[in-house]
Protein backbone atom coordinates (compact mmCIF):
# COMPACT_ATOMS: atom_id res chain seq x y z
CA UNK A 1 0.00 0.00 0.00
CA UNK A 2 1.50 3.46 -0.51
CA UNK A 3 2.77 5.48 2.28
CA UNK A 4 2.17 9.40 2.39
CA UNK A 5 4.02 11.79 4.33
CA UNK A 6 2.04 14.72 5.37
CA UNK A 7 4.13 17.86 7.05
CA UNK A 8 1.37 20.01 9.49
CA UNK A 9 1.34 23.72 10.83
CA UNK A 10 -1.20 23.61 13.41
CA UNK A 11 -2.19 26.49 16.17
CA UNK A 12 -2.26 24.38 19.08
CA UNK A 13 -4.22 27.22 21.33
CA UNK A 14 -7.60 25.14 20.76
CA UNK A 15 -6.31 21.20 20.93
CA UNK A 16 -6.15 19.15 23.39
CA UNK A 17 -2.74 18.33 21.85
CA UNK A 18 -1.55 15.61 19.22
CA UNK A 19 -3.26 12.40 20.79
CA UNK A 20 -6.46 10.97 19.84
CA UNK A 21 -8.77 11.19 23.62
CA UNK A 22 -12.74 10.36 23.67
CA UNK A 23 -14.62 13.74 23.39
CA UNK A 24 -11.61 15.98 23.64
CA UNK A 25 -10.60 18.23 19.90
CA UNK A 26 -7.11 16.86 19.02
CA UNK A 27 -4.82 17.61 15.99
CA UNK A 28 -4.81 13.79 15.25
CA UNK A 29 -8.85 13.33 15.30
CA UNK A 30 -8.87 16.20 12.93
CA UNK A 31 -6.42 14.88 10.41
CA UNK A 32 -7.97 11.44 10.45
CA UNK A 33 -11.35 12.64 9.95
CA UNK A 34 -10.68 14.72 7.24
CA UNK A 35 -8.30 11.74 5.71
CA UNK A 36 -11.53 9.92 6.29
CA UNK A 37 -13.76 12.50 3.98
CA UNK A 38 -11.16 12.35 1.15
CA UNK A 39 -10.24 9.14 0.93
CA UNK A 40 -13.91 7.15 1.95
CA UNK A 41 -12.03 4.72 4.43
CA UNK A 42 -10.71 4.69 7.90
CA UNK A 43 -7.44 5.86 8.22
CA UNK A 44 -4.66 5.55 10.75
CA UNK A 45 -1.98 8.05 11.14
CA UNK A 46 1.67 8.02 12.80
CA UNK A 47 3.98 10.87 13.61
CA UNK A 48 7.13 12.17 14.66
CA UNK A 49 6.36 13.41 17.73
CA UNK A 50 3.01 14.08 20.31
CA UNK A 51 2.58 17.53 21.39
CA UNK A 52 0.70 18.36 24.13
CA UNK A 53 -2.22 20.74 24.52
CA UNK A 54 -1.60 24.08 23.38
CA UNK A 55 1.47 23.26 21.76
CA UNK A 56 2.00 24.55 18.21
CA UNK A 57 3.98 23.02 15.56
CA UNK A 58 5.18 24.58 12.58
CA UNK A 59 6.27 21.43 10.84
CA UNK A 60 5.24 18.90 12.56
CA UNK A 61 5.34 14.93 10.85
CA UNK A 62 2.79 12.77 10.13
CA UNK A 63 2.05 9.51 7.46
CA UNK A 64 -0.34 7.37 6.67
CA UNK A 65 -1.06 4.10 4.26
CA UNK A 66 -4.01 4.24 2.09
CA UNK A 67 -5.36 1.43 -0.64
CA UNK A 68 -5.67 3.82 -3.75
CA UNK A 69 -3.02 6.13 -5.03
CA UNK A 70 -3.41 9.36 -4.65
CA UNK A 71 -1.67 12.76 -6.65
CA UNK A 72 -0.24 14.36 -3.65
CA UNK A 73 -0.65 18.07 -4.69
CA UNK A 74 -4.57 17.26 -5.07
CA UNK A 75 -4.78 15.94 -1.50
CA UNK A 76 -2.97 18.58 0.09
CA UNK A 77 -5.32 21.06 -1.42
CA UNK A 78 -8.56 18.78 -0.91
CA UNK A 79 -7.23 18.31 2.86
CA UNK A 80 -6.83 22.14 3.27
CA UNK A 81 -10.54 22.70 2.24
CA UNK A 82 -11.56 19.80 4.72
CA UNK A 83 -9.26 20.63 7.65
CA UNK A 84 -10.49 23.53 10.35
CA UNK A 85 -8.34 26.48 9.68
CA UNK A 86 -6.09 25.59 12.80
CA UNK A 87 -4.15 23.28 10.95
CA UNK A 88 -3.11 23.86 7.62
CA UNK A 89 -1.17 20.56 5.61
CA UNK A 90 1.99 21.66 4.15
CA UNK A 91 2.94 19.40 1.98
CA UNK A 92 2.20 16.06 0.84
CA UNK A 93 4.64 12.98 -0.56
CA UNK A 94 4.31 9.84 -1.54
CA UNK A 95 7.05 8.06 0.29
CA UNK A 96 8.87 4.59 0.74
CA UNK A 97 6.77 1.87 2.33
CA UNK A 98 8.97 1.25 5.22
CA UNK A 99 8.95 5.23 6.14
CA UNK A 100 7.75 5.63 9.84
CA UNK A 101 7.65 9.57 10.96
CA UNK A 102 8.83 8.71 14.34
CA UNK A 103 11.18 5.75 14.07
CA UNK A 104 13.29 6.95 11.06
CA UNK A 105 13.33 10.67 11.84
CA UNK A 106 17.17 11.63 13.09
CA UNK A 107 16.61 15.13 14.71
CA UNK A 108 13.40 17.58 15.99
CA UNK A 109 13.92 21.13 16.30
CA UNK A 110 11.78 22.85 18.51
CA UNK A 111 11.49 26.73 18.92
CA UNK A 112 10.03 28.88 22.11
CA UNK A 113 9.38 32.58 21.97
CA UNK A 114 9.49 34.75 24.84
CA UNK A 115 8.14 38.24 24.72
CA UNK A 116 9.61 40.64 27.22
CA UNK A 117 6.60 42.81 26.73
CA UNK A 118 2.77 41.98 26.61
CA UNK A 119 1.42 41.23 23.18
CA UNK A 120 -2.27 41.68 21.98
CA UNK A 121 -1.42 40.52 18.36
CA UNK A 122 0.48 37.77 17.88
CA UNK A 123 -0.38 36.71 22.03
CA UNK A 124 -1.19 33.02 21.48
CA UNK A 125 2.27 32.30 20.01
CA UNK A 126 4.96 33.85 22.58
CA UNK A 127 4.53 33.59 26.45
CA UNK A 128 5.21 37.11 28.26
CA UNK A 129 7.88 36.60 30.88
CA UNK A 130 7.41 40.04 32.89
CA UNK A 131 10.78 39.25 34.88
CA UNK A 132 14.20 41.18 33.95
CA UNK A 133 16.02 38.69 31.87
CA UNK A 134 19.58 38.97 31.16
CA UNK A 135 20.13 37.35 27.97
CA UNK A 136 23.91 36.96 27.91
CA UNK A 137 23.54 34.78 31.16
CA UNK A 138 21.19 32.92 29.39
CA UNK A 139 23.22 32.26 26.10
CA UNK A 140 26.05 31.07 28.82
CA UNK A 141 24.04 28.46 29.94
CA UNK A 142 23.14 26.26 26.42
CA UNK A 143 26.41 24.90 26.02
CA UNK A 144 26.25 22.32 28.73
CA UNK A 145 23.14 20.56 26.92
CA UNK A 146 24.71 20.20 23.93
CA UNK A 147 25.55 16.35 23.78
CA UNK A 148 24.44 13.33 25.26
CA UNK A 149 23.02 13.51 28.90
CA UNK A 150 20.53 11.81 31.27
CA UNK A 151 18.12 14.52 30.82
CA UNK A 152 15.85 12.84 33.87
CA UNK A 153 16.01 16.52 35.83
CA UNK A 154 13.98 18.14 32.68
CA UNK A 155 11.52 15.80 31.97
CA UNK A 156 7.57 15.54 33.73
CA UNK A 157 7.01 12.63 36.01
CA UNK A 158 4.52 10.64 34.75
CA UNK A 159 5.84 9.61 31.30
CA UNK A 160 6.43 6.45 29.72
CA UNK A 161 9.55 6.77 27.95
CA UNK A 162 11.90 3.75 28.69
CA UNK A 163 15.43 5.66 29.42
CA UNK A 164 16.04 9.41 29.57
CA UNK A 165 19.02 9.76 27.49
CA UNK A 166 19.10 12.43 24.45
CA UNK A 167 21.86 13.79 22.55
CA UNK A 168 21.33 17.84 22.11
CA UNK A 169 23.13 18.93 18.71
CA UNK A 170 21.99 22.34 18.92
CA UNK A 171 20.69 24.66 21.53
CA UNK A 172 20.76 28.57 21.29
CA UNK A 173 19.24 31.93 22.35
CA UNK A 174 18.50 34.16 20.04
CA UNK A 175 17.60 38.01 20.46
CA UNK A 176 14.78 39.54 18.28
CA UNK A 177 13.91 42.95 18.78
CA UNK A 178 11.76 42.20 22.12
CA UNK A 179 11.62 38.60 21.68
CA UNK A 180 13.90 35.86 22.77
CA UNK A 181 13.65 32.85 21.02
CA UNK A 182 15.13 29.52 22.21
CA UNK A 183 15.87 26.88 19.32
CA UNK A 184 16.70 23.34 20.35
CA UNK A 185 17.43 20.09 18.33
CA UNK A 186 17.82 16.74 19.57
CA UNK A 187 17.24 13.15 18.43
CA UNK A 188 14.83 12.60 21.04
CA UNK A 189 12.69 14.89 23.53
CA UNK A 190 11.47 13.77 26.79
CA UNK A 191 7.94 15.05 27.83
CA UNK A 192 8.07 18.49 28.66
CA UNK A 193 12.05 19.10 28.03
CA UNK A 194 12.07 22.22 26.45
CA UNK A 195 9.86 23.88 27.99
CA UNK A 196 11.85 22.75 31.63
CA UNK A 197 14.98 23.94 30.08
CA UNK A 198 13.20 26.90 28.91
CA UNK A 199 11.67 27.61 32.76
CA UNK A 200 15.27 26.80 34.24
CA UNK A 201 16.63 29.36 31.44
CA UNK A 202 14.53 31.82 32.57
CA UNK A 203 15.48 31.33 35.93
CA UNK A 204 19.28 31.80 35.07
CA UNK A 205 18.05 34.85 33.33
CA UNK A 206 16.62 36.35 36.25
CA UNK A 207 19.56 35.62 38.67
CA UNK A 208 18.10 32.68 40.55
CA UNK A 209 20.07 30.31 39.46
CA UNK A 210 23.57 30.48 37.88
CA UNK A 211 24.70 29.43 33.77
CA UNK A 212 26.58 26.65 35.65
CA UNK A 213 24.12 25.03 37.36
CA UNK A 214 22.62 23.16 33.95
CA UNK A 215 25.60 20.59 34.27
CA UNK A 216 24.89 20.39 37.99
CA UNK A 217 21.38 19.52 37.54
CA UNK A 218 22.20 16.93 34.69
CA UNK A 219 24.11 15.09 36.83
CA UNK A 220 22.39 14.94 39.93
CA UNK A 221 19.04 13.84 37.64
CA UNK A 222 15.99 15.42 39.73
CA UNK A 223 13.37 17.38 38.77
CA UNK A 224 13.07 19.59 41.68
CA UNK A 225 16.66 20.87 41.31
CA UNK A 226 15.44 22.28 37.50
CA UNK A 227 12.96 25.39 36.79
CA UNK A 228 9.28 25.75 36.43
CA UNK A 229 7.69 24.35 33.33
CA UNK A 230 7.43 27.37 30.79
CA UNK A 231 3.60 27.58 29.77
CA UNK A 232 2.86 25.67 26.38
CA UNK A 233 1.97 28.93 24.39
CA UNK A 234 5.48 29.55 23.38
CA UNK A 235 6.48 26.25 22.05
CA UNK A 236 6.61 25.68 18.11
CA UNK A 237 7.52 22.24 17.26
CA UNK A 238 9.23 23.81 13.95
CA UNK A 239 11.16 20.67 12.02
CA UNK A 240 11.65 17.01 12.10
CA UNK A 241 15.04 15.50 10.42
CA UNK A 242 15.01 12.62 8.15
CA UNK A 243 18.32 11.78 6.79
CA UNK A 244 17.66 12.30 3.19
CA UNK A 245 17.29 15.82 4.29
CA UNK A 246 19.99 17.99 3.43
CA UNK B 1 -6.35 68.90 33.24
CA UNK B 2 -3.57 66.59 32.35
CA UNK B 3 -3.54 64.79 29.37
CA UNK B 4 -2.05 61.74 28.51
CA UNK B 5 -1.35 59.82 25.21
CA UNK B 6 -1.59 56.56 25.29
CA UNK B 7 -0.01 54.21 22.35
CA UNK B 8 -2.38 50.83 22.28
CA UNK B 9 -1.58 47.55 20.31
CA UNK B 10 -4.94 45.41 19.66
CA UNK B 11 -5.74 42.19 17.53
CA UNK B 12 -8.70 43.22 15.52
CA UNK B 13 -10.07 40.19 15.54
CA UNK B 14 -12.97 40.18 17.74
CA UNK B 15 -13.68 43.55 17.90
CA UNK B 16 -16.11 45.69 15.56
CA UNK B 17 -13.49 47.91 15.47
CA UNK B 18 -12.62 51.35 17.28
CA UNK B 19 -15.80 53.24 17.62
CA UNK B 20 -18.03 53.08 20.52
CA UNK B 21 -21.32 50.96 18.74
CA UNK B 22 -24.36 50.39 21.20
CA UNK B 23 -23.76 46.45 21.73
CA UNK B 24 -20.93 45.56 20.08
CA UNK B 25 -17.57 45.03 21.60
CA UNK B 26 -14.87 47.79 20.21
CA UNK B 27 -11.49 49.02 21.04
CA UNK B 28 -12.73 52.22 22.56
CA UNK B 29 -15.34 50.90 24.62
CA UNK B 30 -12.91 48.16 26.30
CA UNK B 31 -10.13 51.56 26.69
CA UNK B 32 -12.72 53.86 28.24
CA UNK B 33 -14.15 50.66 30.78
CA UNK B 34 -10.85 50.11 32.15
CA UNK B 35 -9.59 54.23 32.07
CA UNK B 36 -12.89 53.87 34.49
CA UNK B 37 -11.77 51.77 36.55
CA UNK B 38 -8.74 52.48 36.65
CA UNK B 39 -9.40 56.32 37.25
CA UNK B 40 -13.17 56.06 38.86
CA UNK B 41 -14.53 58.49 36.79
CA UNK B 42 -15.97 58.62 32.91
CA UNK B 43 -13.29 58.95 30.72
CA UNK B 44 -13.53 59.95 27.08
CA UNK B 45 -10.71 58.97 24.66
CA UNK B 46 -9.58 60.57 21.11
CA UNK B 47 -8.07 58.71 18.51
CA UNK B 48 -5.90 58.94 15.61
CA UNK B 49 -7.42 56.94 13.46
CA UNK B 50 -10.53 54.78 13.81
CA UNK B 51 -10.01 51.33 12.69
CA UNK B 52 -12.79 49.16 10.61
CA UNK B 53 -13.72 45.37 12.30
CA UNK B 54 -11.20 43.36 12.14
CA UNK B 55 -8.30 45.66 11.38
CA UNK B 56 -5.28 45.32 13.71
CA UNK B 57 -2.91 48.12 15.52
CA UNK B 58 0.42 47.80 16.48
CA UNK B 59 0.95 51.52 17.49
CA UNK B 60 -2.46 53.42 17.58
CA UNK B 61 -2.48 56.21 19.73
CA UNK B 62 -5.23 57.40 21.58
CA UNK B 63 -5.45 60.00 24.55
CA UNK B 64 -7.15 61.40 27.28
CA UNK B 65 -7.40 63.90 29.72
CA UNK B 66 -8.26 63.53 34.12
CA UNK B 67 -8.38 65.02 36.78
CA UNK B 68 -5.67 63.96 38.22
CA UNK B 69 -2.23 63.44 37.79
CA UNK B 70 -1.39 59.37 37.10
CA UNK B 71 2.02 57.76 37.25
CA UNK B 72 2.49 57.06 33.39
CA UNK B 73 3.94 53.19 33.87
CA UNK B 74 1.99 52.75 36.84
CA UNK B 75 -0.87 53.56 35.05
CA UNK B 76 0.14 51.57 31.74
CA UNK B 77 0.99 48.23 34.31
CA UNK B 78 -2.48 48.36 35.89
CA UNK B 79 -4.68 49.61 32.64
CA UNK B 80 -2.72 45.85 31.16
CA UNK B 81 -4.08 44.29 34.27
CA UNK B 82 -7.46 45.61 33.71
CA UNK B 83 -7.92 45.57 29.72
CA UNK B 84 -8.76 41.56 27.94
CA UNK B 85 -6.22 39.81 26.27
CA UNK B 86 -6.42 41.52 23.00
CA UNK B 87 -5.20 44.97 23.94
CA UNK B 88 -2.19 46.39 25.20
CA UNK B 89 -1.14 49.45 26.08
CA UNK B 90 2.28 50.04 25.00
CA UNK B 91 3.09 53.15 26.30
CA UNK B 92 1.70 56.12 28.67
CA UNK B 93 2.96 59.82 28.74
CA UNK B 94 2.47 62.90 29.95
CA UNK B 95 1.68 65.54 26.61
CA UNK B 96 0.81 68.76 26.23
CA UNK B 97 -2.91 70.46 26.79
CA UNK B 98 -2.97 70.61 22.95
CA UNK B 99 -2.19 67.24 21.86
CA UNK B 100 -4.74 65.56 19.89
CA UNK B 101 -4.09 62.62 18.30
CA UNK B 102 -5.99 63.08 15.12
CA UNK B 103 -5.06 66.20 14.61
CA UNK B 104 -2.14 66.91 15.56
CA UNK B 105 -0.53 63.81 13.74
CA UNK B 106 1.76 64.27 11.11
CA UNK B 107 1.45 60.86 9.17
CA UNK B 108 0.31 57.63 9.62
CA UNK B 109 1.78 53.91 8.59
CA UNK B 110 -0.54 51.09 7.61
CA UNK B 111 1.04 47.86 7.07
CA UNK B 112 -0.68 44.86 4.95
CA UNK B 113 0.20 41.45 5.10
CA UNK B 114 -0.04 38.88 2.37
CA UNK B 115 1.06 35.25 3.11
CA UNK B 116 1.36 33.24 -0.42
CA UNK B 117 0.25 29.44 1.34
CA UNK B 118 -2.06 29.07 3.95
CA UNK B 119 -1.32 29.09 7.42
CA UNK B 120 -3.10 27.75 10.64
CA UNK B 121 -0.26 29.72 13.28
CA UNK B 122 -0.81 33.60 12.77
CA UNK B 123 -3.73 33.03 10.30
CA UNK B 124 -5.58 36.06 12.13
CA UNK B 125 -2.98 38.37 10.89
CA UNK B 126 -2.34 37.51 7.52
CA UNK B 127 -4.55 37.36 4.12
CA UNK B 128 -3.88 34.02 2.35
CA UNK B 129 -4.15 34.77 -1.47
CA UNK B 130 -4.59 31.73 -2.99
CA UNK B 131 -3.72 33.50 -6.15
CA UNK B 132 -0.15 33.20 -8.24
CA UNK B 133 1.60 36.99 -7.93
CA UNK B 134 3.94 38.66 -9.71
CA UNK B 135 5.48 40.46 -7.29
CA UNK B 136 8.19 42.86 -9.45
CA UNK B 137 4.62 44.46 -10.94
CA UNK B 138 3.27 44.74 -7.46
CA UNK B 139 6.06 46.68 -6.91
CA UNK B 140 6.33 48.86 -10.25
CA UNK B 141 2.59 50.11 -9.38
CA UNK B 142 3.74 51.67 -6.54
CA UNK B 143 5.23 54.79 -7.50
CA UNK B 144 2.22 56.03 -8.73
CA UNK B 145 1.13 56.24 -5.28
CA UNK B 146 3.27 58.92 -3.92
CA UNK B 147 3.00 62.43 -3.66
CA UNK B 148 -0.69 63.94 -3.30
CA UNK B 149 -3.55 62.86 -5.53
CA UNK B 150 -7.48 62.48 -5.04
CA UNK B 151 -7.87 58.84 -3.72
CA UNK B 152 -11.83 59.12 -4.27
CA UNK B 153 -11.31 55.93 -6.36
CA UNK B 154 -9.60 53.78 -3.79
CA UNK B 155 -12.62 54.76 -0.87
CA UNK B 156 -15.67 53.25 0.52
CA UNK B 157 -18.85 54.65 -0.17
CA UNK B 158 -20.40 55.89 2.92
CA UNK B 159 -17.84 57.83 3.94
CA UNK B 160 -18.02 60.76 5.63
CA UNK B 161 -14.95 62.34 4.60
CA UNK B 162 -14.56 65.97 3.43
CA UNK B 163 -12.69 65.62 0.54
CA UNK B 164 -10.18 62.80 -0.89
CA UNK B 165 -7.13 64.23 -1.05
CA UNK B 166 -4.29 62.69 0.42
CA UNK B 167 -0.63 62.79 0.51
CA UNK B 168 1.61 59.35 0.08
CA UNK B 169 4.75 59.54 1.40
CA UNK B 170 5.86 56.26 1.22
CA UNK B 171 4.27 53.04 -0.46
CA UNK B 172 6.03 49.74 -0.87
CA UNK B 173 6.05 46.01 -1.32
CA UNK B 174 8.75 44.10 0.78
CA UNK B 175 8.97 40.17 0.28
CA UNK B 176 9.96 37.87 3.24
CA UNK B 177 9.98 34.48 2.43
CA UNK B 178 6.15 33.24 1.46
CA UNK B 179 5.09 36.70 3.25
CA UNK B 180 4.26 39.75 1.06
CA UNK B 181 4.41 42.88 3.23
CA UNK B 182 3.10 46.24 1.87
CA UNK B 183 3.63 49.25 3.99
CA UNK B 184 1.96 53.07 3.09
CA UNK B 185 2.14 56.03 5.11
CA UNK B 186 0.49 58.89 4.33
CA UNK B 187 -1.39 62.57 6.11
CA UNK B 188 -4.46 60.47 5.74
CA UNK B 189 -6.03 57.75 4.74
CA UNK B 190 -9.60 57.70 3.46
CA UNK B 191 -12.07 54.89 4.34
CA UNK B 192 -11.09 51.45 3.50
CA UNK B 193 -7.75 53.00 1.21
CA UNK B 194 -5.50 51.03 2.26
CA UNK B 195 -7.45 47.54 1.52
CA UNK B 196 -8.52 48.61 -1.82
CA UNK B 197 -5.00 49.59 -2.79
CA UNK B 198 -4.38 46.45 -1.94
CA UNK B 199 -6.74 44.85 -3.50
CA UNK B 200 -5.78 46.54 -6.79
CA UNK B 201 -2.65 45.60 -6.38
CA UNK B 202 -3.56 42.09 -6.33
CA UNK B 203 -5.15 42.38 -9.09
CA UNK B 204 -2.29 43.85 -11.09
CA UNK B 205 -0.02 41.08 -9.22
CA UNK B 206 -2.52 37.99 -10.89
CA UNK B 207 -2.04 39.75 -14.15
CA UNK B 208 -5.55 41.26 -14.48
CA UNK B 209 -4.83 44.84 -14.64
CA UNK B 210 -1.64 46.67 -15.76
CA UNK B 211 0.78 48.22 -13.18
CA UNK B 212 0.49 51.61 -15.10
CA UNK B 213 -3.58 51.68 -14.66
CA UNK B 214 -3.09 52.66 -10.85
CA UNK B 215 -2.33 56.19 -12.22
CA UNK B 216 -5.17 56.21 -14.42
CA UNK B 217 -7.77 54.77 -11.68
CA UNK B 218 -6.43 58.35 -10.09
CA UNK B 219 -7.39 59.82 -12.43
CA UNK B 220 -10.80 58.61 -13.37
CA UNK B 221 -11.81 58.85 -9.55
CA UNK B 222 -14.09 56.19 -10.33
CA UNK B 223 -14.41 53.17 -7.72
CA UNK B 224 -15.55 50.92 -9.98
CA UNK B 225 -12.09 50.70 -12.08
CA UNK B 226 -10.32 50.15 -8.64
CA UNK B 227 -9.76 46.50 -7.69
CA UNK B 228 -11.55 44.91 -4.54
CA UNK B 229 -11.66 45.08 -0.65
CA UNK B 230 -8.69 43.11 0.54
CA UNK B 231 -10.02 41.64 3.72
CA UNK B 232 -9.87 43.17 7.11
CA UNK B 233 -7.17 40.34 8.54
CA UNK B 234 -3.85 41.57 7.06
CA UNK B 235 -4.30 45.17 7.83
CA UNK B 236 -2.52 46.66 10.71
CA UNK B 237 -2.28 50.71 11.97
CA UNK B 238 1.53 50.17 12.54
CA UNK B 239 2.75 53.61 13.53
CA UNK B 240 1.48 57.11 14.41
CA UNK B 241 3.88 60.02 13.02
CA UNK B 242 3.89 62.94 15.41
CA UNK B 243 5.91 66.42 14.51
CA UNK B 244 8.19 65.92 17.57
CA UNK B 245 9.07 62.20 16.60
CA UNK B 246 12.47 61.85 14.78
Amino acid sequence: MPTYKLTLEYDGTKFHGWQLQHKLRTVQAEVQKALAVLLRQDIQIQVAGRTDAGVHALGQVASFRCEQEVVAEVARRSLNGILPHDVVVKNVELVSDDFHPRFCAAARQYLYVLTRSPLAVYRHYAFFCKFALDFERMQRACPALLGEHDFRAFCEAGTDDLHFLSRVDYAAWEEQGERYLFRIRANRFLRSMVRIIVGTMIDIGRGRMEPESVAEILTRRERRRAGFTAPAVGLFLEKVFYDADS
